[in-house]
């Protein structure tokens, strides 16, 4: 018959810490610390398979009751007590614990088995009258919630009621008999409530709280949170039935939480809290002010708050004066701990008069800072090697290390004043505080006057980019993590934050209301791109140290100790990954970025961002409303040396370095205004009658733009515009390698969805450069590829690898078409379908492996059964996310393209993905 | 090596009639009949591999010239003549010859191998100077223009000029010396145009010819051509080089076409025409009248024409009376091939001297009349199998016999008049006429004053369909074959006609210009929705005697030949046919015409459809401006009584037969005004707030409504639309299944991506049923499946298909994802897209079994993969398309579901695909 339950105990355990999908971790955990002869009270642990059978069955496997009672039994003897003896009680603690850490999410019962006979035998036993009846009010009010589904806030009702009529202020100040009191009006309550009797059975308890608890593995609370943290909802949780111990059983007791290092900054020091006489659940409640557990840190505390040497020595001692033989029993049980684990280890302890029993261990969460320091630490320590300090880092610790932030301390005032207005989607991080401007123009006027200015829009387009160029930040009341101010930000590294549905603007006024207040034009503003927190007025911000060596050369690397290891792990990343990173830049500026942080070329050069700028939009504008072909090639000859010079600018920033050009993209009304006004403007500009240009206008509107004339389609249509850029192109390339600077020109069809569109498109670049080089008597070799963002050229990839030298994911897209949601609009029910569990990350974040990665990997795989060496990239916004990076090194990619400030991430999350590939 | 050239003559040759993809359709016959004894001229066919071979390599293969001048060595034996010789000179035609025939797209040169020397030999062999010379200037005509490249009409300005100086009216007027003074003027005029002299070398001249033709595979025509009738590029044509036999050698020579049946009806009699003393050229261009070949056509044709029996008998004698023995033999050659071929024959013959020669046989084209009555009359005649005849019978046969047609005399009447006034895409067969009408809903109101009306729109959107639905034919300016329109005429089985770009309406002045004329409100037009002519004024018309038959019930079947034999082939059809064949219908009525079509079910019922009519709108609109849960389904429960009432009028109209409905597709702003004036309005009627009403609208509105808030998503954004939907279903069932009437509702989720959102709609649909049938104390057995329309729902239709009972692939929306393309904007880009060969087909119209194809078998590969008898279908616009019927056999459907009037054609290729497959 199959094992469901796991004892541990006096210095043995049939579990360990290898075992936390079946055990969970804090479940597993217990046993390791059993096994490793750390003091943990006895007790033992329901499988996760019990949860998943639970859920499935809607009943226990067979033989549970049975194995648990014999569990319980074996507990017993460990203790030497008895579960509902009147005499000698075990009382026991029910806990959730599930594969990772879920903190809060699920359901604890403690102080489980007492009742109206076994409360006396615990007032005897612990020879404290009062701390026995509060355990057991304590219970019906934990339980009674918990189990019962009673509202917590009526028991607490109750309580303030018995306290008044005492004329007391605390719960402390109760004695025995008020807290029997209290009991019985708690059990009367409880009657009235469910009709029926608070259960007095003690195996009656524990099976409504294992119930429970597995229960609780469904709450909306936990639901949410794996959501958020992408835990499958078939993992399960396991139970844990654990022999109470007390902290709250004098002065003799206490219980504490402690980090093996600093989780804030990484410092290699202990560090945690306690308090005296108390439970665990009162520290995490935060009711009491904790003591420091080292005397250095108790010092350090007093002397920000204030304290006296004396007064803390009485009042605050640390644990290390306090109890100086369990403070040393616990430094030699955590330096034990972090070198069995091998990591920064988070603890619970509780001391029952004078006897310290550890109740939790587990892998400390900590800042990107810390998780740098730490893993280069622990390598220095040789406690890990470098491969493994590589997995311990996250993407978002790096974005942390790079990213301008708030000053913690500011926001936290804002906090205390009201001031955080509301919160959106945190899409490019970073920190950024300026004055509220509505329009792009004013972004880029006030900030010529030299005003910092947050742009404040329902959503942007591509004519707000200078704009956007100008602001501190961007805040959007639209859209989603992929919409357009989503994505130049990132590309522009920019804070940002989008989709704050909250946002009620009104241009005309040039005003916004939300939470109840107006914010107008001026106002001051500042928004975290990390949190997607929105701040009234101003909060404190600095660049990061890497910005400031890496970009800005402000900082001497040798004063920038955050640098220096941040450069280090990027060297190890560099080491031991396969996949090439390249970025996504459109000017010399950001390639340079990029380039600096170490991207190895260009995957994507969009080449109608450079179409907005001064004079290039209204020769754009010519060249869309010519009716005919010589009108439009007069206006493409007028785009063409611009065209060149960005290129140029590109390819010397690029040096040595590949750099794909992908040709004109998005459908060409995209370059048109559409109001009624903007028309008429442009009209008088252009010379062009009225009511011409509202019908071209008209004509070129679209049901789905994002399906429609664009891409490669616009090529097809329209030759002189690949003929004119092929050109710019390939004259650039000539003019750059003729100053002795390698140049490797890579361009990139749009858009392509048949293997003859390619053809037709290949043909007219192969053409063109070809005049070029023969007029000009010089030659450069370039390759001619395709972005695969549409489902048929995945799934016709062998006929496109006929002719195509290289083929780019262009996942944006891919996810659109794949999953038929358009990013513009997804955001009205997006949030629903992650909230509702059906998609478990935005499928515009991360690369959905099931669907959209079945289709890379038949685009791959066509692809190179034609074309057996054709490079592979991927340039869409999933290019700079660990999990898709990986994904795509795990199905044969040579490259990923990204942002350059997720250049970094790319890195990293390519070495990972080797180093994930060995173990 | 291998053999490029394949020679025929004198009662043998090397190929043979099952060669056609070698040596063309042409060639191949040439050889049968050769080798059937039949009189041919003997010749040699260069195989389409050089054709191929010549595009790819751009010259010859090895060894060409050898075969080729030994063929005609074989060929100068055969015939007894002497290529270039003076006295004795072979002369011969160049002719191309495709795989299937593409009439006139190609080149032919005739009379080769004339020369200043050679036309003497002629004149002397044929004792004949005038016709040498004569044959001399044709083919310097002919080369000059097709091989040279000289304008024809050049040649004829010439010609013209030397007429008139000469005085004459006709080219026969001219005697031998004006015949030798032209050759020297054309020889003249060649040199000056082309710099060079007119080629004398017989051989230089077969070369250039041979060149020529294969060129002309490439020429605009053919290409065109290739894409109209979807064949491929790459088949390649062959060359036909044959001696020259002469019907211009006096009144003992002659020429003619004929068919072994009548191709306009299939009537089984020998039908065709001839000139006497004329080359085949004179046919086809019609500058004579023909003269009949038969005595029996021969009378009725002077009948017809008022010419009395003397002067027939003297000046139009038919070929039974003017050559007897050769009509004759001409009757023992015709039914020979008739019985060989086992096929209605299409010829071509030259008398020579008295001498008949067979110039070409091949399988006649017909119209849906002949080919029906052909097929079954040769079953009865024995000649071939039931399989074979079904095998005969195209789809749009079957659509000629059944929608009502314009009397073609009329339609001529009105040409000769000018009346035809542009031509858009025959999106709706049929032939329709009435009075211009610009709104839908003038047209439902003229339509209810008895009038007939044409709705003429730039576009028709769902608010139109009453109006499309009273109008006898819509004419649409824009969209696609699978526009708006033309998918909802076609479901209606109306006639349609859309795209028609050269309309210019202004809806103001309720008018259009078009061709220069101004057609107002109320004029007549006719559109003939078989060939897309719009024509100004009335033309006669009539419904067919199988809708008279089958729906009408208005005509007695043993007084409808046509419709008898329409059964029969049904009959057999069915026989064969393994799919199931349902329709998509959205009303009783419609199902009810689907039925008698032989429908075997519903496959997709659009219930949005119903949301239009009456008080219906008025309730959804309610529907989606409620503010709340509570007013939305106060809403909804409005709208529940109606949805019942339709689907238990759609129940008992398929009884016994499957009836899928899906639920709410479309997204909710389709339902609401956007125009301000419209808002208004309804604003007014609604007693709703204007700017609410608006900020609703604007709220609603998305970039990519076809990528939005619809489909499934709006069911789980609004659980309670599909809780009213399933209740209105499930009570409707049990309603009818309590009349003793069989029933067997299938539900549908729209837009499935992700097997979660089908689970949940799932739960909800399973919910409300149970619900339901527990109020009422009944049961009914109901299925729930999803609609593949999406490629993630093909690429995870493994985990979709654990709980779906069936997929129904939406083939319209999967074409519009996978390849990217809005339907509703296609229109702009895709004509060129199919005229530049991309797309040899639109792919909306047919399944791209390459791309979308892959994704369908990948989709039916993963669904029963997890549920193996799970039910396969498809109701894209593609489930009445013959090849798309024929891929959904092959990859293993089980059922297609199509409008209403393709269910015949549906019937019939889903048996054609049952006898492919066997042979």
């Amino acid at each position: 018959m199959k094992k469901y339950v796991y004892l541990f105990g006096n210095g043995k355990a049939e579990g360990n810490s290898s075992m936390k999908n079946l055990l969970g971790g804090k479940g597993a955990n217990l046993a390791e610390m059993a096994n490793l002869g750390i003091p943990v009270p006895p007790g033992f642990t329901i499988s996760t398979e019990v949860c998943t059978y639970y859920y499935k069955n809607k009943t226990y496997p067979e033989g549970l009751k049975d194995e648990v009672l014999n569990a319980l039994k074996n507990v017993e003897k460990m203790v030497e007590k008895k579960f509902g003896d009147e005499k000698n009680p075990l009382l026991v603690s029910v806990r959730s614990g599930a594969r990772v850490s879920m903190p809060g999410m699920m359901d604890t019962v403690l102080n489980l088995g007492i009742n109206d006979t076994t409360v006396n035998g615990l007032a005897a036993l612990t020879n404290n009258e009062r701390f026995a009846w509060d355990s057991y009010r304590r219970f019906i009010q934990m339980f009674g919630n918990v189990v019962m589904g009673i509202d917590s806030s009526k028991f607490e009702h109750i309580l303030s009621g018995l306290k008044k009529e005492k004329g007391v202020e605390y719960d402390t100040e109760l004695d025995a008999d008020d807290l029997k009191k209290l009991v019985d009006l708690y059990k009367e309550f409880v009657r009235k409530e469910k009709g029926e009797d608070f259960p007095q059975d003690p195996y009656k308890q524990m099976w409504m709280a294992i119930d429970a608890v597995f229960k609780s593995w469904d709450n909306e609370r936990a639901i949410a949170y794996r959501r958020m943290h992408q835990i499958s909802d078939d993992w399960g949780t396991a139970v844990n039935v654990v022999a109470m111990v007390y902290g709250n059983m004098g002065d003799n007791s206490g219980t504490g939480v402690a980090f093996t290092r600093d989780p804030a900054t990484g410092e290699k020091k202990f560090f945690g809290e306690f308090l005296i006489n108390a439970q665990g659940e009162d520290v995490v409640a935060g009711i009491r002010t904790p003591q420091a557990i080292t005397l250095k840190d108790s010092r350090k505390w007093a002397k920000e708050h204030n304290i006296s040497e004396e007064e803390r020595r009485t009042k605050y001692p640390s644990l290390e004066e306090y109890m100086p033989e369990v403070y040393k029993q616990l430094v030699e049980i955590y330096q034990k701990l972090e070198k069995h684990y091998r990591d920064m280890q988070d603890l619970e302890f509780t001391i029952e008069r004078g006897k310290l029993w550890m109740l939790q261990t587990r892998t400390g969460k900590r800042t990107g800072f810390a998780a740098v320091n730490i893993a280069i630490d622990m390598v220095d320590e040789g406690l890990i090697t470098e491969k493994e300090a590589l997995l311990r880092i996250e993407g978002e610790h790096l974005t942390q290390l790079m990213n301008p932030i708030f000053d913690p301390e500011d926001v936290k005032k804002a906090k205390g004043e009201g001031r955080i207005v509301a919160k959106g989607l945190p899409a490019g991080p970073g920190a950024a505080t300026g004055k509220i401007v509505f329009y792009a123009e004013d972004a880029e006027a006030w900030a010529e006057k030299g005003e910092k200015v947050i742009l404040v829009r329902d959503e942007t387009s591509p004519e707000d980019i200078k704009g956007m160029d100008s602001a501190e930040g961007i805040l959007t009341a639209r859209g989603g993590m992929t919409s357009h101010a989503a994505v130049v930000a990132r590309g522009m590294g920019k804070t940002c934050v989008v989709g704050c549905g909250a946002l009620d603007i009104d241009y005309d006024k040039k005003e916004m209301k939300v939470s109840g207040k107006v914010l107008k034009e001026g106002d001051w503003i500042s928004i975290d791109g990390n949190t997607g927190e929105v701040i009234q007025g101003k909060v404190k911000v600095k660049p990061s140290e890497v910005v400031q060596v890496m970009i800005e050369k402000t900082l001497d690397p040798e004063n920038a100790p955050v640098y220096k290891k941040f450069e280090k792990l990027m060297k190890w990343a560099d080491k031991y990954r396969k996949l090439g990173v390249r970025t996504n830049a459109d000017t010399p500026k950001d390639s340079g970025v990029a380039r600096k942080f170490g991207a190895e070329g260009i995957g994507l050069c969009r080449t109608e961002h450079m179409f907005f700028e001064g004079e290039r939009i209204q020769a754009v504008r010519e060249m869309i409303l010519a009716e005919n072909l010589e009108n439009r090639k007069k206006a493409l000859e007028k785009i063409l040396p611009m065209q060149k010079e960005d290129f140029i600018g590109i390819f010397k920033a690029m040096a040595g370095f590949p750099v794909t050009i992908r040709l004109l993209d998005p459908p060409l009304h995209e370059f048109l205004p559409h109001e009624e006004e903007d028309i008429k403007e442009l009209s008088n500009e252009m010379g062009v009658d009225f009511e011409t240009l509202k019908s071209k206008v008209e004509s070129l509107k679209e049901m789905n733009p994002m399906l429609g004339h664009r891409g490669c389609r616009l090529g097809i249509s329209y030759p002189e515009i690949t003929e004119m850029q092929t050109r710019a192109i390939i004259e650039a390339a000539l003019e750059v390698k003729k100053q002795g600077i390698e140049v490797k020109p890579e361009i990139m069809i749009p858009l392509v969805g048949h293997y003859k569109e390619f053809e037709l498109q290949k043909d007219i670049v192969d053409r063109t450069a070809k005049e070029v080089m023969e007029e000009r008597g010089e030659t450069i070799d370039y390759l001619v590829g395709t972005m695969i963002e549409l489902p048929r050229a995945a799934l016709t990839a062998d006929e496109i690898a006929q002719n195509a030298e290289f083929f780019s994911f262009g996942t944006n897209d891919l996810t659109q078409t794949t999953f038929g949601l358009s990013r513009d609009d997804a955001g009205k029910f997006l949030p629903e379908y992650i909230e509702k569990g059906i998609y478990s990350v935005d499928p515009f974040v991360a690369i959905d492996q099931k669907g959209l990665g079945e289709l890379m990997k038949i685009g791959v795989e066509k692809g190179r059964s034609t074309r057996k060496d054709i490079k592979i990239g991927i340039c869409g916004e999933h290019g700079g996310e660990p999990s898709s990076v990986k994904f795509c090194h795990r199905i044969g990619f040579n490259y990923v393209s990204c942002s350059p400030y997720r250049v970094p991430i790319a890195r990293l999350s390519a070495a990972q993905a080797v180093i994930e590939e060995e173990n």
